[in-house]
């Protein structure tokens, strides 16, 4: 008789979110039996097509016993805690939220992972380069040891929860790797990020659901922008590979403006569209221009961005057009 | 008419406690209207004898509340963050409320602040070098730009503390200076700490009530010891020309054996005492010398250590010799 080997297991805290739904496609891609769990009030709708084939539970991430519980069940080979309250603007207004869910939260999670009898693999857990806050422009690319200058209560309680990880790995022995990737997009991006915002409007606009003007926030800042499938690919590279107690970059180590980015989904419009900046719209920033560097993750792990950006804006773009006329 | 100039005001958490105690003296004599407030079960014999000069109230720094509506009522010049779980040893059991005090609590307190209408000239808060944790050992001195390494959840607590406080400073425009004072010791300190446990049990062997004999831990490591009465000099000197956002070293500069404090305490004894060392009696310690540079207090606000390492243990055991036969 040979006896089958079992499936490897994954946890995925924040699964329905925006990364951690196409992280869940993924892994069950890769053969892994996934397990999640999702906020009390929290919409399903990133994870409707995969939902039979996730191992799913409901529960607030500040119930430790509950969280406990469920890793307990679970017996996960790899946990990626994703959940987190992950807007930095709406962070100065729900402060203490933020820092209870996400640096509180994370607690709950390393400590439920410490009482296991078998420890997982590995442990990926998402930061953020938020935390790098201001820094002195320069042309060079940020890596991971840039100093800490928080400017958001978001960017604190990222550094609180990665320095519990560090204590979890330094005194319990956790395999934990830390990672920050830079900013994603890709289809089912909510509206409040501005690729999925452009997408949407222009998709409107070609179906004539709107008038063939958008007004616009400021387009001259440079971001480091990355789809998020790469970026996803590269939490599941670091579980394996990633080097326990490290922390690593993911990014596309190129910066690009607003204004290049909106100039290219125009040219992929059926429409012309005129554009009006309106400097009143988006929150100012202070960080001209942000580049990261992966070259520690290329290194350790052979993570490389794979998509270009025009698939990116494309597959967004697309992705909003068969919203609209749903 | 002559037009009286109103007292300064200065507000202490954690009061009662050792440093505390010795901060509000030194408020007091400098003519400060010297406010606190006492956690709920918590002891007031270190104040017992300013009581009548301070202002106090009791209550949880975790009631949001509580800490608005007192620091609203007295509406101090400057305020010094000095309330913490402070045991290393029992924050690995107490981890949770570790955090809640330590963290939460210190955003209880930066909160209110940011909501007065007047703020105050300056905030002290209290770090800990606690938060290097692990770090190759080397001759030289630790200055304030050593990496974090916690290995404990009350290294885990101050690191996200100080970054809450930067983020204050930085977005809020707070005037907060942080502070790691190394370890310090002096009459009123507990006997859970070295200096007052040999000094008590000298004390009680040179009044017959215990046996010439002393059980000890290891005392081969090596810290940076100062008297508690220099640190909060350190602290008021820090709150009147501390460069807001900047965090700063008090300490001796010295390294100093437990083996070598202990002889010193040996030769101030009336009596001769037969010393055993048990391994198992203090806690291991990965690091066997920690030596502090204070070059940055001395440059910036000329604070400079007085006591000599003699006077604090010559005091001090005094205090004990006092206290036991009363």
């Amino acid at each position: 008789m040979i006896k089958r080997r079992s499936k490897k297991k994954a946890l995925i805290t924040g699964i329905a979110g925006f990364a951690g739904s196409y992280l869940a496609e993924l892994l069950l891609k890769k053969g892994y039996r996934v397990y999640g769990f999702l906020a009390p009030r929290e919409k399903i709708d990133n994870i409707k097509h995969l939902k039979n084939n996730l191992k799913l539970d409901r529960f607030d991430i500040l119930k430790a016993d509950k969280v406990s519980n469920f890793i307990k069940k679970s017996k996960p080979d790899y946990i990626f805690h994703l959940a987190a309250l992950s807007s930095v603007g709406l962070s100065f207004t729900n402060e203490k939220s933020t820092y209870d869910v996400n640096f509180i939260g994370t607690y709950n999670i390393l400590i439920a992972i410490a009482g296991l009898k078998t420890p997982p693999k590995k442990i990926v857990f998402v930061s953020s380069p938020d935390i790098y806050g201001r820094f002195k422009p320069t042309a060079k690319k940020l890596d991971e040891t840039q100093p800490f200058n928080p400017v958001s209560p978001y960017a604190v309680s990222k550094i609180a929860a990665e320095y519990l990880c560090l204590y979890y790995y330094l005194h319990h022995k956790l395999p934990i790797v830390r990672v920050r990737p830079f900013n994603h997009t890709g289809p089912r991006q909510n509206t409040d990020f501005a690729v999925p915002s452009f997408c949407r409007q222009i998709a409107e606009i070609e179906n004539g659901l709107k008038k063939p003007k958008m007004s616009v926030g400021d387009l001259s800042n440079k971001r480091d922008l990355s789809d998020v499938r790469d970026i996803v690919r590269g939490y599941y590279f670091l579980a394996r590979k990633g080097e326990p107690g490290e922390v690593y970059h993911l990014c596309s180590g190129h910066a690009v403006s607003l204004r290049s980015i909106l100039n290219k989904l125009r040219r992929m419009a059926g429409v012309s569209i005129n554009v009006s900046e309106d400097i009143n719209r988006f929150r100012k920033s202070d960080i001209p221009v942000l580049k990261g560097d992966y070259s520690r993750a290329a290194k350790t792990v052979g993570w490389f961005p794979e998509y270009k950006l025009e698939q990116t804006l494309q597959d967004t773009l697309n992705y909003w057009r068969k919203k609209i006329t749903k």
